[in-house]
């Protein structure tokens, strides 16, 4: 039959993402692309034990459970994050997701009208934009210096296109793990509220701190919202990057109405995540042989080694060309290009060549992507990282040396 | 802040579903409105060898997988289907999904526009018009007989809507548990080919057979559609009924193009669904401790005996006024309410005594749905069933000794 799909679909159906995780999945392909942390380090073997107790309590288990997800867990997110994160929040304003995918996808669905204006960090994480023009969404980027977005910028765009939503990592953003100081932090909260606007605020990345002697954290924009309190911010992250991602699960955490229609339309959506996974989680979070923040304390250390080696091969000379700022925290280094080469340009070519990075468009909603490539450190062992950053480095001086 | 949701969704947040299953929550509350399988007959103990084997074989297990999910498990389906229902499909024709409910809302926002026509079988699941609803479709409910959807009528519908979907359970449905006639079957998707609608064969309830003699079941439309190769059927169904629902691994199976823009579209709403599980559904499978047969058998065994004790309870003087038709199969019998007596009505009376039901109005596109009512027989233990259906029926007598 001749298959007829809905307008919006047709454009995600050729995203160069699709040919990427595809190579990927060759043996000898090396992806820089990927969002994938690094597996040496998941608690497997206390994971194998919880399942153990947990699938042993009986077939409770096994059945349906709540559609906002295993309370337990949400009551220890809620702790953790009380004595942690300085924030005040009820299990009842926490939803479990399959990821921060769906959270970022069940909160737009809720809220987002075809032709809606978004505002956006720019760059941001390929999933949110995704997901945003699957919606039908005016996609509005906001830039940024080093120390957050610009204010004056941000209330100008406020004024001209009422948006429905502010989406942003203030901490270790994907793609450039760069992090808000806390005067920035305060006024876009205050410009949200003057102009009611719900931040969506991801946490994926924020307890990858690879600036370890950092010691004290900015409180998240949740905090900073009369501990959570205060309904100007949804909250969002996941487990898939601290502990695993075959998990699924992640969270939105936020004012009620908000959290109980999000709930509303996951039900829509998969009815509930996997409540057997929740239940893992809450019995390795609370088993007497992990220790959460020590866990968090060795990933970063080992990210951090990671990250140093890629920035030793940044400076060879292959890339002389580019610059890059270095990132305090989460899994990637945000390159930017020599001038006049195009990050998509450069991914056809080295493709053959058995490698692959997140081309910069795929991070952005300007046209500021084509100059940028994303590259992932978290993943790749020592010797794929070393053979992967010169497949690339030798890609870019290829192009440079025909100029 | 103020919230100001999507229109569509406003509607969806109102839908007495939240009331019944708050209430459900409360431990002396019963309910016959679930769609929930018995958990005693949960295969528990396999389950946590499987865990026990699958993490056992290291980290891999809990990394991202694959979007389209885990590919022997993929395998396996084919394979399954292949030897017991007459399908030739290939592992690639098959995404895995968190349930049935995803496999519906993925392929409906790949393929429906607000205001596309779809057609559905009525009654339906309330899953399937949740999803309708959301996404802005036209839906169009097709009159049925004890052997199918009216040909004719449908025909007319095709004319009149240009349709792009149609979605029916032709096994099983649910709410009425009825079996489509196999002239029907070829009837329909013929008219399908005819008028390029894609047939969305919902099987979720497929393999609980309660007339135990069967013997043989009628051919699905997937596999009357050249084995399932004639690209003019979705055929998706789940283990949640038949395994385990916390495992969230459900299918859709089809043509190439459909089953990739939907792949496209999972990554979107949560990258993937969790391949542990699925590993895990694989492992228990394929284990020499296991066969999927006999464990249907039983299933079906256990589940008609229900039946048959709810079969007796509807013939006590309480019920006098009612109607059904026996179901063939899944988990509920489909109750025409005496004269005018609505089902909402009803509904309202029937929480504060704690009991609950499923009102019809959930399940229909139409107005018949108002003197129906949907009533599982799957979950509740004998105690309960006994004591709920008394509830209900004294709610119906007063109703009825008013007038």
């Amino acid at each position: 039959m001749r298959y007829s799909f809905a307008s919006r679909t047709v454009s995600l159906l050729s995203s160069p993402l699709r040919q990427i995780r595809e190579n990927a999945r060759l043996n000898s392909f090396i992806s820089l692309a990927e969002e994938l942390p690094a597996q040496e380090l998941f608690p497997v073997k206390l994971l194998e034990e919880a399942a153990r107790d947990v699938l042993a309590s009986g077939p409770d288990v096994l059945q349906y459970g709540e559609p906002e997800g295993f309370k337990p867990l949400r009551e220890w997110l809620t702790a953790e994050w009380g004595g942690r994160k300085n924030t005040l929040v009820d299990p009842s304003q926490v939803l479990l997701t399959t990821g921060t995918q769906q959270a970022i996808d069940l909160v737009v669905r809720l809220i987002v009208d075809v032709g809606d204006s978004v505002l956006v960090q720019n760059p941001t994480s390929p999933g949110c934009l995704q997901v945003l023009s699957m919606q039908g969404a005016k996609v509005i980027p906001v830039v940024s210096d080093g120390n957050g977005l610009l204010v004056h910028e941000l209330e100008q765009q406020m004024k001209l296109h009422c948006p429905k939503l502010l989406f942003a990592a203030p901490t270790f953003s994907n793609p450039t793990g760069g992090v808000w100081d806390l005067g920035r932090r305060k006024d876009v909260l205050d410009l949200c509220r003057r102009h009611n606007v719900l931040f969506v605020e991801d946490d994926s990345y924020g307890d990858l701190d690879l600036n370890l002697k950092r010691g004290e954290m900015h409180p998240s924009l949740f905090a900073l919202d009369d501990g959570g309190q205060g309904g100007q911010v949804l909250y969002i992250g996941s487990f898939s990057k601290t502990i695993a991602p075959a998990l699924r699960t992640g969270w939105a955490a936020g004012a009620i109405p908000v959290i109980e229609g999000m709930t509303v339309l996951k039900q829509l959506a998969d009815m509930q995540s996997s409540t057997m996974n929740q239940r893992l989680l809450h019995r390795l979070l609370t088993g007497p042989r992990f220790n959460w923040h020590d866990h968090l304390a060795q990933l970063n250390k080992e990210y951090s080694t990671r990250l140093k080696l890629m920035l030793e091969l940044l400076k060879r000379p292959l890339w002389k060309e580019v610059t890059w700022r270095v990132p305090e925290g989460g899994m990637y280094v945000w390159v930017r290009l020599p001038d006049g080469l195009d990050s998509a340009m450069l991914l056809k070519a080295a493709l053959p060549k058995g490698v692959a990075f997140m081309p910069g468009g795929l991070c952005t909603a300007g046209k500021e992507g084509a100059s940028h490539i994303r590259l992932n450190f978290s993943h790749p062992g020592r010797d794929e990282l070393l053979l992967g950053m010169n497949l690339i480095g030798e890609t870019i001086a290829e192009f440079t040396a025909r100029r």
